[in-house]
């Protein structure tokens, strides 16, 4: 196994500063790939070790080709995610003034985010879209365009300068990236972890979906996402990636995935890994009834009464 | 322990015809008690193997002396249950006419059971309440009164004759009796079983009792019988009697009852053991998801997951 | 309709004092009947406008006499409830010294509150049962016992005086009465109510009780109350008896009800009423979502929504 | 209000082939319009009546444009939706044969849909991607591409025509699209409709989502969207769109949305309108105990109650 992540490209972009926060990103090559598509499938055919790709961010919502590349095909499993706040840098020549910027330049996903910013401060601004928020800033260096919407880190790498930094219309706009690889035993819970798997109703009733949940409602875990994604079996199927608080090796959440697996047409386990932005003293104790002393507990019980001593 | 039978005696009631149904009565030594409380407490202080008392019967519901027995004081298991269907028979000394009988005596409980017939046929006879129906019996046998209600097998016993068979006013009359011992593994599964709890809730909130049954049917188990009984703790504070399908070898069963016990104030285990009157093939397949066979793949599949092997 | 309340007698009980705390019964002839069954009738056949009978106490849990003639027949409404705590004195002539009494007497209810007393107190006395307290008592006051465990109440009405009072092996013993009549409009909503019903399961299926106890949970409604009684329809099919906090006038109980209507085999309303013993301003704040305002505010968007004015 | 309907361009697209089918349409100026976005600017300002906008389909999902647009701003309501199958024909110029096409090109929406039919037929074109399969076909005809995807009615159009039709790699791929216009009151039901509402949770808890659905389950509600959205208010905080089988008539609809506006944060009404491609007759019957009959009767019971009528 290749001792390289691959990640979504160009260098130069959100994905790699992301990529970077990691600490054993600094032992691996870092390979730029085009699509979330070639990431993962050089991660599949054993060209990388692992793949870090965008799974959510605050404005769109779930990231739908990477959740889709999960969902079918070869298995594939979460280790880490990385929270990254998304805020851009007005990037230019060194000399260039606000005043003379006619044209600008980014990829269309960072319009939503300046378009405030746009609007009072450049008003009359030519608006060109990118392949990527780097290759706009390229742009700008070639000379071609004024401007460039990109973060701030990717000023030193196209010899340009910031105007302005921290330019953001949505508050919390952020975008969390995982770093998926082939199946392997899950890392040791953190003490604050989530786990996503992906489940199929085995069919459609009232309550279906309902009971479902309950699997996680009635054991004490709470949801963090809940992504319906269709199944290609016609309009109307889907299948749901959920993420879920805790780990696999809680027995709650090992009860809880039993339950699924139970009831469900299918269901694929996508990874239990600790959860980005949360020390582990924060994750908060178990709801009652729920902790692993008392699941213990319960099953010494059970035990014993099976075999008539209590 | 000694190889004895305590029952609600005296004898020649119902209660010990419905341990002598029992194939293990026959080698045992069948003493009767004047109460189910000094029939239990035989057996708690080993004076007794095992205690056989009525549990429930179809007129007055569960039989409180003896759930109130169960729940509390030293635990106890319920071994085997048996179901009596309860017709009377109208006993007389030989030669007696119905147009003879001035007195007719049973116990007041058998009073429900005869009063139509007892309207249709005896109209101006006059009541006599007995200690127990075989008592009824006795005094008849004595001359005391001209009649007495009993089982038939209460006949050859005491002199008389049956002068009609199969009194009931309510169709279906049934009595449910259990015989009882101290904390023992509980038999193998005989493919048609029933399990019985009494659960204490932690707390008082709306939901709280939902919730607990939710424990059972989430897993797909049916419930036979739901008794509440005081706590002891004041007006309002209850404990629950549960009848449940199946065993607590069964996998669906024994996750139920882990999780009642993670939260629940208490849960007393009270046995597993075959349902009366009917057979194994009579007991239908598990609700789709929680078989054994289904809950072992699925704990195999955790498994698998903990272990990065899928 | 008769201007008189029927009682469970005789004279001189725990009932009748009950009875007289509430202040209507000082306009009402009082009778007592030998039996809640008479009483019932009484108010039915229309020669009581209502009875007074116990319905629940803290060591039996429900009365399952007044329990059934409330399920079964011409119905029923419960229009107070009254508790009482249950304490006894030890009454004797006067002069009689406890070193004195060598027969005691009571109903044999009162034993189970007086038994530690007795073995620490007098534990040589013959115990000589009674057909009530009153009865007892009277019993006393002709010598034929030495003393009786009644009510303090009764020791003037029948010449005796009270050795020792307060007597009550269980502590918050507690014996609730309730007043019941014809149906008729419910009083209005005092602000601590609660509400009886009675139902029946349309089938047997996991999670049958369940979903039927999910109608008031859903709502936020406590359940305070709940006695299985048998249909009459052979072993293990029971109704149950259900009392929950509220008024069938406040929208939550009025939809829950709904829903227990639509779903169950039959469901029998037996009242709304105050409950004992709690000022309207301890009885709590609804659920979130469940006052009257917030189902009157969600009932009028809908209404909106369905006229397209939103 | 003018009497035209936007929807989204250019001419010659699905969408205008899928709004065709709508009778209303063929009485209405039908205006092309750029954007999901501008479409429902304009209804929203009044320049149109109603937009016909994609929502769903069966390989992507939920539009999430225009769900987006739903779930924000001045509210609007649905009032149609059709389901149209999506295959793709490949349009030449007159003359052209499989042989001679080099390039061919279309939206790149259309790819997934025709990979597999490319690779076996004409595995070494060069596909080129359009703004719309429409503007696909007018390059064609310009004589810019060899060949184009789109829907067959293109080719007239363009002065096309089909060497092939029927393309389509996924079995059952459709979309679906809904007639959008302000709110107003809803058709009559049809006997065959959906309902479809935005619901923003009030707190993060376990069960929360679970118990919301269950406002619908315990009405015998079916599901048949659930699409989860970002509410822009940082990662890991969504909406919920919903599509729920029936009509806000119908009475376990209209206490279901009661329910949901009582416990939500807030809910949004989106419209109750026909099922596309289901007739009356085929939308079997409401489950036992949620007919409207089984809601009046029981509500007549409860006002029975309130009034002591029983």
């Amino acid at each position: 196994m290749s001792a390289s992540y691959a990640y979504l490209g160009p260098e130069g972009t959100f994905t790699e500063v992301a990529l970077r926060t990691l600490p054993e990103a600094a032992t691996r090559e870092l390979v730029p790939y085009v699509s979330v598509q070639s990431a993962l499938d050089a991660v599949r055919g054993g060209q990388a070790e692992a793949a870090f790709v965008p799974i959510e961010n605050s404005v769109e919502g779930g990231i739908t080709t990477t959740l889709d590349e999960l969902v079918a095909g070869q298995p594939l499993m979460i280790y880490r995610e990385v929270l990254l706040s998304i805020t851009f840098a007005l990037l230019v020549r060194p000399g260039t003034k606000l005043s003379d910027i006619k044209t600008v330049s980014a990829h269309p996903a960072a319009q939503p985010q300046v378009r405030n910013w746009l609007k009072a401060h450049l008003p009359d601004v030519v608006w060109e879209s990118a392949a990527s928020n780097a290759d706009a800033a390229r742009l700008v260096q070639d000379g071609r365009y004024d401007a460039a919407f990109a973060g701030e880190f990717a000023a030193a790498r196209y010899g340009l300068v910031a105007l302005e930094t921290g330019i953001h219309d949505a508050e919390n706009a952020q975008t969390r990236f995982v770093l998926v690889g082939r199946p392997a035993r899950p890392a040791a819970p953190s003490g604050a972890d989530k786990t996503s798997v992906v489940i199929w109703q085995r069919d459609d009733h009232p309550g279906g979906l309902r009971d479902l949940l309950g699997e996680f409602a009635t054991r004490g875990i709470n949801l963090m996402l809940l992504q319906s994604r269709p199944t290609g079996a016609g309009i109307g199927n889907y299948c749901f990636c959920i993420d879920a608080e805790g780990h696999i090796s809680d027995r709650r959440m090992a009860e809880a995935l039993m339950g699924l697996k139970r009831i469900c047409l299918q269901v694929r386990y996508l990874g239990s890994y600790p959860r980005a932005g949360l020390e582990p003293h924060q994750a908060g104790t178990p709801y009652p009834g729920t902790s692993d002393e008392e699941f213990t507990a319960a099953a010494d019980w059970v035990a014993r009464c099976q075999d008539g001593r209590f």
